[in-house]
């Protein structure tokens, strides 16, 4: 598996991009609306938001995934379309049916995917010259690739985008894919619109179960602010037209698997790296707990401790904080069987401190905290970010 | 029942304290050391940290509670004695011993709390020193009572007491109270102290039930940061020196458990207004939910959302966060029966926009959000502050 040089979703073969400005993100002069083509049929599946008040592209799109046909995918940014009751459903089905007849293809075959302030209905009629203008744009050059990711940023400071090529019993395949963050963002999923080709031949039952697992050990690990979306959307579109095929079987499952993990685990942690106000980032590693949701729970409070994310700010070894967030986690802890390392350097064992000075690990641009809880083998990680000043500053002025 | 003008914790009969500074606090000239002292021995109870790192002290007086015969509390500020080890337990009973030495009663009559950072060990010579102090300077005169109430503060802006005079079958008595709270304030229950006497006379097994009743209903219904401390310690003594008793009957058990209500009440709204960096404070009610369960659920993840902080930090009507996060909260919830209204404006009803502006309920002083989810009559509220820059600055700097 290598890296693709200034990889992207384009770097696939039989996938094209377009993007174009209608008027939605009031902030800056970015395109704000994508289509993101594959030019024959191809297998999608998708992970989304498990929040109650999933938005309306969110409710398209679980219902018509996974699917063996899809052709491609509508975004905008600067509107999420959520909570917009019956007008939001009939603003994304307007949008599917008028994407389907540029490309000639049944609105069901047509997925749709929004992010930006909710509550507010969609002005179609910019929308639909938004979609007009991204159809007339498709193009697979890396410069359509670039506006497309630029097009599904709301606060992100830079587009996101990768690819890798990899191999099928010898037949060479590319997984590129792209990406947006910024806020909201947390496991189950975040305000994040994550989109991945393939040339890859993958049967969709089989690109479901692979894109549950890899989203579980990636965007389902970070988190920023602990508040998750109402549109966080994953699709991977598999078009099949690099002659590599994904057969069902463990060799050719793991090959494609471990390329899928590779493009979303480097763009989740790009999301983490440029979230909101974001300075410095952190993974927090739980191992020796008694099983995953102990490991999980441990991780999860940590890594969503405003304490903490505020002495990582500080650069400040305040371990006490780690501690204080794993014993209210719900996690089955004990303090005298538990260890934390922060870089490498054990500052609390045995129920008491150690003496070590972890002020070193703790200034440094990615911080890693390990627990070692000593009662088992589970065992999971988050990567989170600092809480800063420019975040507050950034959502307390957001909007109005 | 009548509030009494600056009442505090020595308002009830019998009831005296003392103060002192033994170099425990960096940043001010404050006393670091209280003792407050029941003159007879008092039925005592408490309500305590769910955290698994609770602190040496806590364990102490958990381990000792509900009990007939306390004489007093023991409290620093400055250091938490959590995460201490074996050597944190030595300091407790040396602290109990010295001050039941001093009040002429066994170390177990006599109650301990720490609160400040974690994870260094008590400067034990100091606190003797700070310990003696406070035992020198025991009185019941106001000015006794806010040294104390100085003395148990970390970060807290302002020192916290009041008191409420009430009758039981025609017999006057008065409930005192004081509290610290500033950071890792969150339900269940947060890094303050709250210390509460009485001159009623009230049977320990009742005091335990009145207190745990009352401490849902106030201290666990609060949160500044989502982070609970391994300190949270709230206990209430009743030495019976007014003559007014509870005997267990219903009437007198209400008309006590409403004066103690009274000023936990006011105490934790008090925390919540002081805490770390706070300029706005605003609370959560939500009703209609399926049980209390959900309720809770739903108002505390709308109370903890940083999102929704940071839109009441700015006044902004962003009522989209509120939808989202109780779209997250693991609350039954369904979109359709929901409404959410701002200060008496109703933002969202089924399932879309009202179109209401809520611009000027989101910029007063108190913010109040309720949230109606229309399946059921379970009902709860939670008390929470606004995210302000300032807080992230003081936690970035906090300790070293």
């Amino acid at each position: 598996m290598e890296w693709i040089d200034n990889g992207g979703f384009t770097s696939a073969v039989g996938f094209r991009v377009g993007a174009a400005r209608c008027g939605l993100k009031k902030a800056t002069d970015d395109p704000d609306v994508a289509l993101l083509v594959s030019d024959g049929p191809a297998a999608a599946a998708g992970a989304f938001t498990t929040n109650r008040f999933a938005a309306a592209p969110v409710r398209w799109c679980r219902h018509r995934l996974p699917r063996d046909d899809a052709r491609g995918i509508v975004v905008n940014a600067g509107n999420a379309n959520a909570c917009t009751g019956r007008r939001g459903e009939q603003d994304v089905l307007r949008s599917a049916e008028l994407a389907g007849g540029l490309l000639g293809c049944d609105p069901d075959q047509v997925l749709v995917a929004s992010t930006g302030i909710i509550g507010h209905p969609l002005p179609m009629d910019r929308v639909e010259t938004g979609i007009h203008g991204a159809a007339g744009a498709l193009d697979h050059a890396p410069d359509a690739t670039r506006a497309a990711e630029r097009a599904i940023m709301t606060t992100d400071t830079e587009p996101k985008g990768c690819a890798v090529r990899s191999t099928l019993e010898g037949t060479r395949f590319v997984v590129g894919g792209m990406a947006k963050g910024a806020g909201m963002i947390c496991p189950d999923m975040a305000t994040l619109l994550c989109f991945v080709s393939t040339d890859a031949e993958v049967p969709s039952d089989v690109l479901e179960d692979v894109v549950q697992r890899v989203v579980d050990a990636t965007l389902n690990c970070i988190t920023v602010d602990g508040d998750t979306s109402t549109n966080d959307t994953l699709m991977v579109l598999a078009n099949g037209a690099s002659g590599a095929r994904v057969h069902g079987d463990p060799e050719t499952v793991a090959a494609f698997e471990q390329a899928l993990y590779a493009v979303v685990s480097e763009l989740a942690g790009r999301i983490v790296a440029d979230g909101e106000g974001v300075t410095r980032v952190f993974q927090v590693q739980v191992r020796g707990a008694a099983g995953y949701g102990d490991a999980r729970r441990a991780a999860r409070a940590i890594a969503g401790s405003q304490l903490v994310k505020c002495a990582v700010h500080g650069g400040d070894p305040n371990w006490g904080r780690i501690v204080c967030a794993l014993g209210y986690s719900g996690a089955d802890v004990n303090p005298d069987t538990t260890t934390v390392s922060i870089g490498g350097v054990k500052v609390f064992e045995a129920g008491a401190p150690t003496g070590e000075d972890a002020s070193d690990p703790m200034a440094q641009p990615r911080v890693d905290i390990l627990v070692d809880l000593g009662t088992g083998d589970g065992q999971a990680a988050m990567l989170s970010s600092d809480l800063t000043e420019e975040y507050v500053r950034f959502n307390a002025a957001y909007h109005t």
